[in-house]
């Protein structure tokens, strides 16, 4: 098994079984597949993601971290349907460079993010690649049938809401690689830190079934995402960047140099919730905010239409970028 | 997308899309989760295989059968648990040298098995690789709950049992790479098409619940995943190898090369059932071959103890290999 000096059956049984032993039916996994009983009344949410060395994470950073992210990612969509976590798949394509102490620390990593999600490791597949270190997770969710979140559901009237702070993502990616030009080492490493190691939104989005008329995770930047919810319930929206909730070490770097605004606003790897609600539901989200100890921020609205429109100053930006490639 | 004319939109839009038409809580792949609801009194079955080019594949192999492969692989865990087939996830890591006449082929290969075994995409990803081709698929089957077949539960006195005929995959994979000496075209196709497209004993393996004791797909070996069955078991089996199902391209490639033997036993890719059934269980189970037409050919029995005992002219066979690296 690449190069580790682990065999395969040694780096199962010494590594990745413990993180199955929370599932009966994973059988530690002793079978090719896992067995599971869903809980009656209820849907099964499922998501992948694939994370692959040199485009979504680097070869020197943590493996701890890197675990961490490619599960977070994908807990980060769960929220984003409103699901609680439930169970995951990994399959692993090992290169030549990992050796035991990778895999040690990566598994610590999962096992790490599996007590604080609630979530467990079921099965996947191990295998070598002469290419670099690939990831995919599968992870499956559960909601109570009939009330998971989608993209699709917006309406006229709607506010625009996100969680947390908008853009940490993206300037956290310049920071790390050491091109956020006059930053303090505290801003560089607060902002490195958002783009490492995302904070999925799972409690807020439990909370928020029966409260969000549309919602998904900012993954690919705030305007192209937004404008996925657009496409999907077949609306527009208009949002103030005058309003746009933005970390201390966010301002500053805007504050610098003002074209950060736009990275801000359209760079990826917030993974906070953005979600439409009816206006009438305000006070019932501010009230959510407080309890769970998320802030919540209006920044716009839907209107009849299509499109994004992001306002600064009263006119519309004119926006180079809407979307976003990982790195 | 890698070296690809469509655009990611465009690659999910056209050619992915028409794959989830089948399942409503898919919403045409335009969310990041598909929301799935399993039938009551149902387990789901998770199972997760993963292909790299170069490992599991070649460039050169047409792209229909590589999708057809990856999806298969995954059929035949189903199998083995005695589950149909529900849904899938797929994670595609996308090399420079994938075009849209790839693109389009691979999803033909997946479109066609979607409909020979009745299950449909439900949503996945897709990323770019600077390494090779990279392909995780995660399945997810139904089998009525407590009735799914494992690992463990072949008891001493059980027989051994194996569906159509063992060998042809490793057998093939040498054929396809000219390494049969004396074959003649017409086996060397034959072997070499058994490799490239396994066969998942889908109908077998659910007619199997309530018959067969322990249950596995040969993906490693006969021998080695004879080996994981009496693990799980906790108990030892003894087979003949003069009563190994063996195809006619099979039997004379042996008959020309005896060394050969070992590795149709010991070889991977098979993709057939391996399962152990109560020895009052040989009439139903000769029945039940004739009804669905799938060769059961009895190769040993299970008795206490532990490990796989090979015999050959009644003496234990001495295998050098047990094992199987795929490629």
């Amino acid at each position: 098994m690449a190069g580790a000096g682990l065999s395969e059956f040694e780096f199962i049984a010494r590594l990745l079984r413990p993180l199955a032993s929370g599932v009966p039916g994973a059988e530690g996994l002793g079978d090719d597949t896992a067995h599971l009983k869903p809980p009656s009344g209820h849907e099964i949410v499922v998501t992948t993601d694939a994370l692959v060395c040199g485009v979504h994470f680097l070869a020197h950073h943590p493996p701890d971290l890197i675990a961490r992210k490619a599960l977070r990612v994908n807990l980060s969509d769960l929220a984003a349907s409103g699901a609680r976590p439930w169970t995951y798949q990994l399959a692993l394509a090992l290169s030549d460079d990992i050796d035991d102490a990778w895999l040690a620390a990566f598994c610590n990593g999962l096992a790490r993010d599996q007590r604080e999600f609630s979530i467990d490791l079921t099965g996947g597949d191990t295998v070598s690649t002469p290419g670099p270190l690939t990831i995919a997770v599968t992870a499956l969710g559960l909601v109570p049938a009939g009330q998971s979140l989608h993209r699709a559901g917006a309406k006229p009237g709607d506010a625009v809401f996100v969680s947390g702070t908008i853009g940490d993502g993206a300037l956290g990616l310049r920071a790390s690689e050491g091109k956020l030009a006059g930053a303090g080492a505290e801003d560089i490493a607060a902002l490195s830190d958002r783009y490492l190691l995302p904070r999925p939104r799972a409690t807020l989005g439990a909370r928020l079934r029966g409260l969000a008329s549309a919602c998904m995770d900012i993954s690919d930047g705030l305007v192209g995402d937004l404008g996925h919810i657009c496409a999907r319930s077949a609306v527009a929206a208009v949002i103030d960047v005058a309003r746009m909730p933005l970390s201390e070490p966010a301002r500053r770097a805007i504050e610098r140099d003002a074209a950060l605004l736009e990275l801000a606003i359209t760079g990826g790897d917030d993974y906070e919730l953005l979600f439409a609600a009816p206006a009438s539901e305000r006070g019932a989200i501010a009230t959510l905010a407080r309890e769970i100890g998320v802030p919540i921020t209006e920044i716009g609205r839907i209107e009849a239409g299509a499109g994004v429109t992001a306002l600064r100053g009263g006119e519309p930006m004119s926006l180079t970028r809407t979307g976003y490639r990982h790195r």
